[in-house]
Order: structure tokens, then C-alpha cells, then sequence
């Protein structure tokens, strides 16, 4: 079916059809995302922006006026949300459903970018994006394991002295560790292994 | 004092200071390193390691006729080796004189090189790289790892079933992880905070 024919018949003005403010803002946003997680933050241009937004390199322009401005913006828009802290009872579950909902992240177009943007740029401009970074994905991530930990201790699955914060660290840096050095996908069965063989001994009571 | 002059009366033809063989192969590979530390993967130009190392284009051209065959010859000649497992008498002790080197490693001109690369490179050329990045450097690492894990088992300081391959990735993912996100540079408190927050309350044998 020829719909721009149709669309041409119903509007007079091309014109109209104009996409404008929110829609276009989000348009380019995300062909910015769809840009570092194909070709990287070094291969990202304004003009394959435009073109992926179908829309002209100065409307890019007018609203970022730098690649560094547009990409920080497209990362604060995109950034998976992990949402609450999971509570299944046990925290051996708990840390299992957390891993599978950052594997989702981390495999999400906004998670190529992030991951892109943090391995390719330079130190002064990945010092641009530093603050965001940690603000928007690892704090959060932290705070929900914190939150699985305190409750694990209360239970009383988790040792009471489990609360360094090198420990919540330890699953993020796995995940980014294996998928960077050994090219893991982080399937079901290597999360529950990175459970039972680090987690579980790690946090639990020493009188066991 | 102009040296140019004097050994030019010395020497009557230029052409017997020019180094050959392994003198000027370890120079040209000496200059590729030091360009993947400073302009990383992406800056590594022929001309510029030529320059570096003070010859001709064609000098680095006959001996390796691509960027990533001369940087996977720098690499291999440039891993620093960590030497045998020490052996303090403790698993704590031995760790943090493990990672120490570890960190040594880490910052060394080779170790910026071949974080570089890891980062760096896109996915094919990261593919090239990667079975000398594990035999070179992930692998003896582990296996220091492991012979200090298994002498912790013997001594009775590590639990009998510490011995996952997750546990050993551990500490490398740690020291990764936290330099590239927070910046961390690791020094000695960080490292022996790790140990104690995560290393020993992950390998201690359940009785405690």
C-alpha cells in the first residue's frame, strides 16, 4: 500500500507531518543509543544520528550542540531501571533474579552504549560521563544489593558482618569481568554458579 | 656538544650506526607499547611507532606488515611475568602479596598496552588478541591463584570446596572492575580491604 500517497491526499502540507519537540528530542535520542550500540562512541557521528532519526544534522544541532552533550543526555533517557530489590525469601533467590534483571540491562541497547562509551572514550571525555555513570547504573545497582544483603541478615542468611561495600561490588565486577575476558553471555546456569560458588560462601553465618 | 659531528669523524660512513636485527626489532616493539599506552589502540599509527623508534616506515612495514601483527608481537614479547606463587604461610598474606604484583603488572607499560587493546579494539580485532590475552596473562594468573588456594586447603586456612573456577576470578574482576568504574588505583589498603571483606570470608573453612 502507498501510504505516503494517501497521507499526501488527507494533508495538503507537508509540512505537517513534521515531527516536532518531544517526539523528534526522542527520535534522535534514541538513534543515538541505536548509533553507540552498533558502532561504538568513536564510530557515533551527528550526521548518522540525523540520518537515523530521519531528520536533518542541524535539527541535531540545534538542540546538541556536541556529540559529548548528545550521548549524555541519550544515556540519562535510556538507562534501564532495575527496579525494587527483589524479595523471594532466600538470598541465594534474591541474588538470582537481581543477576538475571542486570544481564537484561546490560544486553539492552541503553547497555551496549554505556558499555561503549565506558571502554572507548578517552579519560577527559569519560570523565564527562563518569558522574553520570555511577549515578545512574552502579549506584543504584549497589543500593538494591545492599538492600538484599540487610535483608539477608535479618533473616539471618547472611553473616551480620557482610556489610562492606567491597562486597556489593563483587557481582557487577563478575558480570563485566567474564563478559569483557571470556566472552561469557552470563546464561542461566554460569549465574547460578557465580551464586553457589562466591555468593553463598561469602555472605553466609560463620557458625554455618 | 654535538655528538652527530664527532661521530660522523669517527665513523666514516652513517651506515654503521644503523641497528639491525633483534636490537632494532626490540626497539620498534619497545615503540608500539609505549604508543598503546599513551594513544591507545585506536592512536597506533606505523608511522607514529616508526618514528618512536627512531627508523624508516618501511623498517616496521618488512618485518610486520599490519597494526595488529606488530601489536599482538609487542604484547607477547611485552606480558610481565608474575612469578611463582608466594608462599608466606598464609592465604591473607599471600593474596595481598599476589595482588601487589598483580597491580604492578597492571600499571606497567605492557599492562597499559594490553588493557588498551582489550578496551579498544572492536570485536573482530578483539578476537585476534584474545587467545594471547588468555594464555599470556588471564591463565598463569589463575594458576597462581589456584596454588595458593590449594595450599590454603592443605594448610587448613581454606575450606576443602573453595575450589570453583568462579573463586579464582574473583580478585582479577575486583581489580578491574574498580579501576575502570571508580578509578580506584589500588593501593595497599584497598588491596588488603578486599582481601578482608571479601577473600577470607570467602575461602575460611564453615567451622570457623
Amino acid at each position: 500500500m502507498d501510504t505516503s500517497r494517501s497521507a499526501a491526499t488527507a494533508r495538503p502540507r507537508s509540512m505537517s507531518c513534521r515531527r516536532r519537540g518531544p517526539v523528534l528530542e526522542r527520535a534522535i535520542l534514541d538513534a543515538a543509543l541505536e548509533q553507540l550500540s552498533t558502532v561504538g562512541w568513536n564510530g557515533l557521528t551527528m550526521e548518522g544520528v540525523a540520518a537515523g532519526a530521519r531528520t536533518g544534522k542541524a535539527a541535531v544541532y540545534r538542540r546538541w550542540p556536541s556529540k559529548e552533550d548528545l550521548v549524555a543526555d541519550a544515556l540519562q533517557a535510556g538507562i534501564p531501571s532495575l527496579g525494587d530489590a527483589p524479595d523471594h525469601g532466600s538470598v541465594r533467590e534474591d541474588l538470582y533474579q537481581l543477576c538475571r534483571r542486570m544481564r537484561a540491562a546490560m544486553y539492552s541497547k541503553p547497555g551496549y552504549a554505556l558499555r561503549s562509551v565506558l571502554h572507548e572514550c578517552d579519560t577527559s571525555t569519560a570523565e564527562r560521563f563518569h558522574a553520570l555513570i555511577l549515578g545512574g547504573v552502579i549506584e543504584p545497582s549497589i543500593r538494591l544489593f545492599e538492600e538484599v544483603v540487610h535483608r539477608g541478615v535479618a533473616r539471618g542468611d547472611v553473616r551480620a558482618d557482610a556489610t562492606g561495600s567491597l562486597v556489593c561490588d563483587v557481582i557487577p565486577a563478575m558480570m563485566m569481568y567474564r563478559s569483557k575476558v571470556c566472552g561469557s553471555e552470563w546464561d542461566d546456569a554460569d549465574i547460578a554458579a557465580m551464586i553457589d560458588q562466591v555468593m553463598v560462601p561469602l555472605l553466609r553465618p560463620r557458625a554455618g
